[in-house]
């Protein structure tokens, strides 16, 4: 269990995105970034490196996305709708990416099916947060 | 002088990118990182901090983007393209609303006229490397 | 839930470290990164600000380190025991510090004192971790 | 050239350090992370892949072990100095360790003799800020 719930809800000033939704996708980003981590670290200690380098690439590259995006979100993406928008647009794209390649080493590589889980899991929770009203508004000035 | 371009060009394979402006791009996202960084620690320490609150918020924001921009950018940005560009897309929001709200202190706060131009600098060569030609064919396929 | 045990225990290699006690302080460290960078916002919007500046700061330092032990801890530690060592000492040292600064307040902003709790917790892992018998021959070899 | 030092001089109470020290740190820090970012890069992208997974890894937590330390003397260090002499510890042995691996691989790879460079430099700055007058204190408090 994580405090990330409970703590956004001891702050002051409410966000403009549902609580809940905001908590299960900050854990899922931490999860997905440690996931992809020590995915990526065992994927460098298997016999067949050289055929998991897009995956230890993707790997990282994802770590890093979904460890700035748990970060904005912790401050509970109250000051520039328009920036979280793009940011989680970035965090969608960058689990999509790195399960779709997990997910082909699966069945030999169980830390990869794991890693595919973690991100598919913080995919779902950054678009779900993508569909919050808070976004509607950024959409119509784009003239969308 | 940063070791960034002359490693960039040190690696077998070549990035989809103008290394100049890769290099460029990444010195430009640690430079605004570091500097939004020390610009909220310098607003913490104003004796007007409760008026530079929003000003803390999106330094951190943007100090937090910046950097992972930096990581994907010093992965010579070449499994995904797609993810970099949201990235990038991500990157030009942070720093241009970062800048936006420095300016307006930039005369009572030096920290902040300086932030706000590695801000802009940032803003710049990222812009700068969504316009490559790497970018076309994403847009196209995208029906854009 | 998160992934970090069952990745962790998939990986080819086996770690220099218990994988329970691995697993539970990456958890901690992510958990305590986010608490501390939501306290921090939090604080920003409390009318007492001014007063909370050293917390505020404690909390930003505290999440950079945290999230820093949690990636190295994620590649299992294995490359080189002593870097290991004095990074969880950094964490630990960083956590009773924000964690002391957060009692102070904790009676008054409930934030504080789930961001105090996180940190606890995070220091006793790593504490443990530093008990291992894999830092035994470092100390050893230090002359200690 | 960086906006580092103006802007820590820029900030309205002084750090306990040399600015122009502190700064050299930072930007050195920042300059470490992404030749070590870059250069795991570049590893993964040779043929001889499997003889360099040591060099990875090390990268790779040197690259977040830097990060980290850029932010909190981006924070101009000045909350709590037993945290920051610590953290400065890890960073000396993170940039070592690096080193001493990449320099193995420096005659075959330019890229490893970079970032050989780039963490050597980082590792100097550090001692150098460690030897500051203000941990004096620290380790007189220690028994030292």
């Amino acid at each position: 269990m994580t405090h990330t719930r409970e703590i956004l809800e001891a702050a002051p000033s409410v966000p403009g995105f549902d609580v809940e939704d905001l908590a299960t996708a900050i854990d899922a980003c931490t999860d997905a970034s440690v996931a992809c981590t020590a995915c990526a670290d065992a994927d460098l200690a298997e016999d067949d490196v050289a055929s998991l380098r897009v995956c230890i690439e993707l790997d990282a590259d994802c770590a890093d996305i979904c460890s700035a995006t748990a970060r904005v979100l912790s401050r509970r993406a109250r000051y520039d709708v328009l920036l979280v928008q793009r940011l989680l647009q970035a965090c969608v794209r960058a689990c999509a990416s790195c399960a779709e390649e997990c997910e082909r080493h699966a069945e030999h590589h169980r830390h990869c099916a794991l890693c595919g889980e973690a991100c598919r899991t913080c995919q779902r929770t950054c678009e779900k947060l993508l569909q919050a009203e808070a976004f509607e508004q950024v959409q119509a000035l784009a003239g969308g």
